[in-house]
């Protein structure tokens, strides 16, 4: 097992950045800044056309790292960020403005697209998990949590399934077509994100696949509100989520 | 207006508790030990075949008056703890117990009864609130919330919908047969639970319920289990959103 290749290292917002590589994937790795004692690990993933150092991943990060103690990673996702996009990208990016243009749903496009991130990316995350547990901070013991709404969804659900070093997650906002087959089989703790008025996603098909999981203890949080309008506060509810889970204190916001 | 009229006044689990009476319904009143500061008050509807001082009313209540420093009320419903069951309780009581034993489904009679003491209690709510405000710590302009789940939440919203004092409700678990039309008239903030498996309300009546809220936020907490099975930590996310919106610190847990 060997460690990720780092390639920066500095302070950021209170929190020790480190960017790293694991093979050709480009990752970023928060953790607090004293102490190197071991702690939980939580993998995050991305949005849709976004990046691993978009402001919700550091936002979350902060809450996490500097609330928890917790270590937070993200990658890029194939065609994300710092990676090259292929020509097939492209052609998916291209049918998804043209679909939004022409008024049609977006969800045959992104569901389709995004199942063939997750075909790539769930043994880029395998890979990045060995890796990282592979330092001395982290170790091959100690909790993983997944949390990732959207895309990040999309490419969690497949891997939380194939995974069993994950022991919660957090997921939300996605279709059942190409999920609900791999949320069966996942049984560890999970929270489940909607939005009540989604323009995008059905009602039916969000609460269908939050059904779909097998988890004994599983929550749906439902916010009334369109698609982008995830309330802030249930970043804060995902943070008590997992420090519920891994047994640390959530500080008392401001 | 006048104050309630107090019967008993000692300490308990850290916090103040006062009996009280408001006209022939009696209450409790638990406050934070120190000081007499101006503090919002919360009122909790019991469930079903509870009372005032039942486990789940002062477990609530310690984490509302000692976390975030509120007052909060809880009354006797009609024919419930302190107060006379009449004729009319006795013989609803005995058709539930009898729908139960015959393997019937309970929902009718929990409707028709819940809407029956939600008629009665409504008015008693009203006069409790009236009495409360008069009290120098609480006053006639400070937040009131409501928080009642299973025969709470009947009670509620029907008294909420008619009730503009009341600026932030938690509810939960009951069907939309008699409650929809009062909470279409709901538009302050909500935070409603059910249970997904819940073997008394079926899944897509607890949903219509949350659905017919005319609230711009509410926020729908959905876990797996059955009817009882009801996470405590809801108790820890209605304590977060009482203090979300009347900005009050939650201390964080041990």
């Amino acid at each position: 097992m060997h460690s990720p290749q780092f390639t920066a290292d500095v302070l950021s917002d209170g929190m020790r950045e480190r960017d790293f590589t694991v093979g050709d994937v480009p990752g970023v790795l928060w953790s607090p800044v004293s102490g190197a004692d071991r702690a939980p690990l939580i993998l995050m993933g991305h949005g849709g056309g976004t990046h691993k150092k978009h402001a919700a991943m550091s936002g979350r990060a902060r809450l996490l790292v500097r609330g928890c103690g917790f270590h937070v990673a993200v990658i890029d996702a194939p065609g994300h960020g710092d990676r090259p996009r292929t020509a097939h990208d492209e052609a998916e990016i291209a049918e998804l403005y043209r679909a939004r243009a022409a008024g049609e749903p977006e969800g045959p496009v992104v569901v389709r697209y995004n199942a063939h991130l997750a075909d790539l990316a769930v043994p880029e995350w395998r890979a990045t998990l060995d890796a990282l547990q592979a330092l001395p901070e982290i170790g091959a013991d100690g909790p993983v949590g997944f949390y990732g709404i959207n895309m990040g969804t999309a490419i969690g659900v497949p891997f939380v399934a194939a995974e069993p070093r994950v022991t919660a997650a957090v997921f939300g906002q996605h279709w059942p077509d190409a999920l609900a087959a791999h949320a069966r089989r996942i049984t560890v703790p999970v929270e489940f994100a909607l939005q009540w008025d989604d323009e995008h996603i059905p009602r039916e098909a969000g609460l269908a696949l939050f059904d779909a999981f097998a988890s004994k203890e599983k929550t749906l949080h439902a916010n009334a509100g369109r698609h982008k309008e995830l309330p802030r506060f249930e970043a804060d509810s995902a943070v008590r989520f997992f420090a519920r889970h891994f047994g640390r204190t959530v500080p008392s916001p401001a």
